[in-house]
């Protein structure tokens, strides 16, 4: 039952490609975590970016115009930006109705409805154009059962948001397949269901629903099956701690994996808030997670070090790993540390 | 601004009364919440009862038809049952189609909207009759800020869901107005709502906007205000952990009060998972709710000993305190026991 729901959900996906990334006047990495994702995991569905804005960030991709993109082969827009609060900013309007005329269609995953916007509502009707959100969550999402499922999980957990809990569970889940171990990557963000055509926008479901949400995610899979579950926000966090920990108790994950970004001392957009230690945060995210999974336990640390030099992030990874006796690693970089981390994740 | 916008979401409740309350057929008060809350908290604005099963359980008020609560001055049938996932049950349609034919508007506080369900749409439409859904969270609730805000908070925690944090947070509010001090009951379920006229359904709410609810549900107030907080669920329920924890973090609470069922060892619905220890769930609600308020401690614990006798509750009530070094008092019991639970959570 639960695994045909799944399916159910992650059917409706099917996005028109490839993408034009829009960048708004986003000028913070970490405000435009869509687009890199889209960037850095899905290259070849992305043909140029569009700022409106010209200090804005980029993804390194060509800048063009909507028409520009359309001609490149384009077929939608995606938004690859957030801002706290998930709005559409009137700057960005201007940009939005192009890509409608351009005949791009329009792809977002915020918590402001691209169809609750007048204006663009009626510009798709005018040009035929299709305003879709990747956020709806699918109906029927049962409350949570706690049942045992069949099969192993791992979740990216983190000391706080867009800190590489994503692309941290993409490379996991690809390196396990790299090793013939059958492996799903499971998305529970817009970026992440953008990149794996399915899954389920954990930030967007009831409260009451949100661990069961996170067991339709997984399902009951072969013994020896791995699911990589993408994780979201912290528990940690003064905002979003409900969504981890509806996350954390409904995937039942047998190994969850730690990312943190080194040098993030304060919570992105909360500056009150001090980012918490590595061993608070893997401490709690285990006597939390043992509720539905007694067995959990951690596999290792993941670090961003994207602001680092190479010899810089291995002396950081080194030293982290021999303060808290677990595998350190940078997915991006790859390397031998990446390998050891993988190895504990998949040890029996 | 967070201010007046708790105040746009209180306005829209305004309830037909006085009520007769639906019991449909279950057969466990643990599940009749909504009806025991209101007959307890708001006896005058309840005529009666009606189940639609002769082994329902019963508030202890007069059985009567649709008709008959009317012909007595009801307005309005209360659907006082919740069943897991909210349903409306086939086995309840006559008689909710009963109680509209008899000129009563139907109210319900449950996930499946009223207004969902083709037959009463209809039904409502054709006797000119509401479908009131106070579970309903007010529009534009903001992402946490996380912000302290001014005045005292008192939040209700429990070891299970369906244990006393509703009832207990009534009577703190009436003790603590009873010495003087100023005081606000904030309801977070549908029965608070209905009782107290206003609140937020936090579990309605979408898991990334659930802190922020709680932030406007007890907006800034005069240093030496207390709102006490009805609590939801619990840290150790593997269905509903999101909803208590958004409901911590957005509170902010200066005391916590726990509550607990004497002799209930495994959670409400969920046999396979243990009911915590009391010490254990009062330290993850105080590690986790120090995120926000550092000063965060517990006030005492709350015992619903309604299936004990006067001797046995006093008994177990004695000895709990003296393991836990804190108040332990029944608040429907009241007694020096309360008065102590009352002055250690308004102690300075």
């Amino acid at each position: 039952m639960t695994a045909s729901l799944a399916r159910r959900e992650s059917s409706p996906v099917s996005l028109p490609q490839p993408y034009l990334l829009f960048l708004g006047d986003v000028t913070e990495a970490g405000f435009a975590k869509t687009a890199f994702g889209l960037k850095d995991w899905a290259a070849d569905l992305c043909v140029g970016e569009l700022a409106c804005s010209s200090d804005a960030v980029t993804t390194g991709l060509t800048r063009m115009t909507p028409k520009k993109a359309y001609v490149r082969g384009a077929r939608a827009m995606v938004i690859g930006v957030a801002n706290p609060g998930g709005v559409i900013k009137p700057s960005w309007m201007p940009s939005l109705l192009d890509a409608l005329e351009a005949g791009l269609d329009l792809i977002a995953g915020m918590h402001a409805r691209l169809e609750d916007a007048p204006e663009l509502k009626a510009a798709a009707e005018r040009y035929g154009r299709k305003l879709i959100d990747v956020r709806r969550p699918p109906a029927g999402i049962p409350i949570a059962t706690g049942r045992k499922r069949t099969g192993k999980r791992l979740l990216t957990v983190g000391t706080d948001c867009a800190i590489g809990k994503k692309y941290t569970a993409l490379a996991l889940a690809a390196a396990f397949k790299a090793r013939g171990v059958g492996a799903d990557f499971r998305a529970s963000g817009q970026t992440g269901i953008m990149i794996a055509g399915g899954g389920v926008p954990m930030d967007a479901v009831v409260s009451d629903f949100e661990a069961g949400a996170a067991e339709i995610l997984s399902p009951d899979a072969a013994p020896d099956h791995w699911d990589v579950i993408e994780g979201q926000g912290s528990l940690s966090h003064p905002a979003y701690a409900a969504v981890s920990l509806g996350l954390l108790h409904g995937s039942q994950p047998d190994v969850v994996v730690l990312c943190h970004e080194p040098g993030r001392e304060r919570l992105l957009g909360f500056p009150e808030f001090r980012t918490p230690s590595l061993i608070d945060a893997i401490a709690v995210n285990l006597q939390m997670g043992a509720l539905t999974n007694p067995n959990i336990r951690c596999g290792g640390v993941s670090f961003n070090t994207s602001a680092l030099t190479q010899q810089e992030a291995e002396v950081l990874m080194a030293v982290a790993s021999t303060a808290l006796s677990l595998p350190v690693a940078d997915p991006l970089r790859g390397g031998p540390a990446f390998e050891r981390l993988v190895d504990n994740c998949l040890a029996p």
